[in-house]
């Protein structure tokens, strides 16, 4: 049985390389996939083209274009933006970097900057670079503004209504955001923000947030239900605004990642039928 | 020389109790101390009050009232409002509290609330009952947005435009902010609330935030200038909205609290010269 729009981002199952994660999802009546550049770099890019097209998988986004505020960043994009283009992938997803000379997990390089007004001005330009290019090949960005933690080491664009201002300045088939519990649910403003995006919503991805937090705080994210979201208000808010797509489970999380990858599928396929799903 | 505005948070120098904290402040010409309702009570309420009247030291904070979202949050709140008053703190510090059944630092109590919007709700419902006891006895809420990492777990106020929308429907002299560099430097709202803060204004709280995270995400502050933050244009914001009280360092950070109290009072004094005062 489908599980309709469920798609499974392949980071989830950490262990599966893109074949496997592919065979899973046909396995489990998953009908959409998440892939990662890296992961598709492995399998090849044409290979893994062939083979969501062959197990008529559809690749709902691809991870991740980004890291704008740096110094170079301009052929490492129109590199994702060409694969994206050639999985067919309903967009790019774009983390658009930190303060220029902080690295995520790296103390900060001598003569870092502490410019966050000047590091998010540089996110719109590369944008402006960016979104046209992106056009031609018929690809879709979607920029994810991440947990505010994550400000200072991999995304100055902190708010759903930050990346809302910098996707509005192009036409939506160019930009759009992604809508996202975990980095998201805290935000007072997300409701009417949500509201507000309407078709700009490229991608909706569903993940829980644990407490108390565990010592990596990047792997503070769980498998929906097991951490402190309610995901109906949000989901349903994402439904009223108009998203039609597919709704990705991406889950960083060191004993998701320990766990048999079937069983954790099997969990997230249960989990979206529960407490996602009927929201949509 | 006098410190002029800067004031010790006594939980920088963790290891000091009240009377060493206090005595500190005088050894190195810092005028004004924040003080935790904890360590108050192992000197004695009364006994502080003096000790700080004697020795000419501004109370500039007590940290900490709220946790108003859970079950019993009355009693203890009146007390800590009674205690602002004796030692005649310029405003009691609120600590809003997250989820009902989620503490910090324990997992989730079963049958725990998910229900952000009913948390928030009940935090407006408190300040009606908090806000006229703290003007009867002349003292002034602070409302302090945490950070949105910590909003499950101890403050379901996230924004600082959310703190003055609560704080907003109370008189001024009864409830004001916090504003803190470290809980809000990232969000790309802060300076337009920070203006229209004015005179809500009542505590300036100064700390920087390290990256990478340590393993203890409550422990991700630093002292001036050991992190990311740029203290510049956050200072000048709140000096151009036109506060004029004490600027308190609070860090906590484990290295800073393993270091020679002294050594760290001597550096906070350095760091708030050259970082913090010259934007006053």
């Amino acid at each position: 049985m489908s599980a309709g729009r469920l798609s499974l981002n392949q980071w989830t199952t950490r262990s599966w390389s893109v074949a496997e994660a592919v065979d899973g999802c046909a396995r489990h009546g998953v009908e959409a996939v998440g892939l990662w550049r890296e992961h598709v770099a492995g399998h090849g890019l044409a290979a893994t083209a062939r083979l969501v097209r062959d197990a008529g998988v559809r690749v709902s986004s691809l991870c991740r274009g980004g890291f704008l505020t740096g110094g170079t960043w301009l052929d490492d994009n129109r590199a994702a933006i060409d694969e994206a283009a050639e999985l067919g992938a309903a967009c790019l997803v774009l983390v658009v970097g930190g303060l220029p000379g902080v690295a995520p997990g790296e103390p900060p390089a001598p003569g870092f900057s502490r410019d966050l007004a000047g590091a998010r001005a540089r996110v719109a330009d590369a944008l402006d670079v960016l979104a046209p290019y992106a056009g031609e090949r018929g690809v879709r960005l979607a920029l994810e503004a991440l947990h505010p933690i994550y400000c200072a080491d991999r995304a100055v664009v902190s708010t759903l209504k930050q990346a809302l201002d910098l996707a509005e300045r192009h036409p939506s088939e160019q930009v759009g955001v992604v809508v996202d519990t975990f980095h998201q649910w805290w935000d007072p403003d997300v409701f009417g923000q949500i509201a507000r995006a309407g078709d700009r919503i490229a991608s909706y991805q569903v993940c829980d947030q644990l407490s108390p937090l565990p010592p990596d705080v990047l792997l503070a994210r769980a498998v929906p239900g097991d951490g402190v979201i309610d995901f109906g208000p949000l989901t349903a808010a994402v439904a009223a605004a108009g998203y039609a797509g597919d709704v990705e489970v991406e889950v960083f999380n060191a004993d998701v990642w320990a766990a048999d990858p079937d069983e954790v599928l099997a969990t997230v396929r249960a989990r979206y039928a529960a407490l996602v799903e009927p929201h949509l």
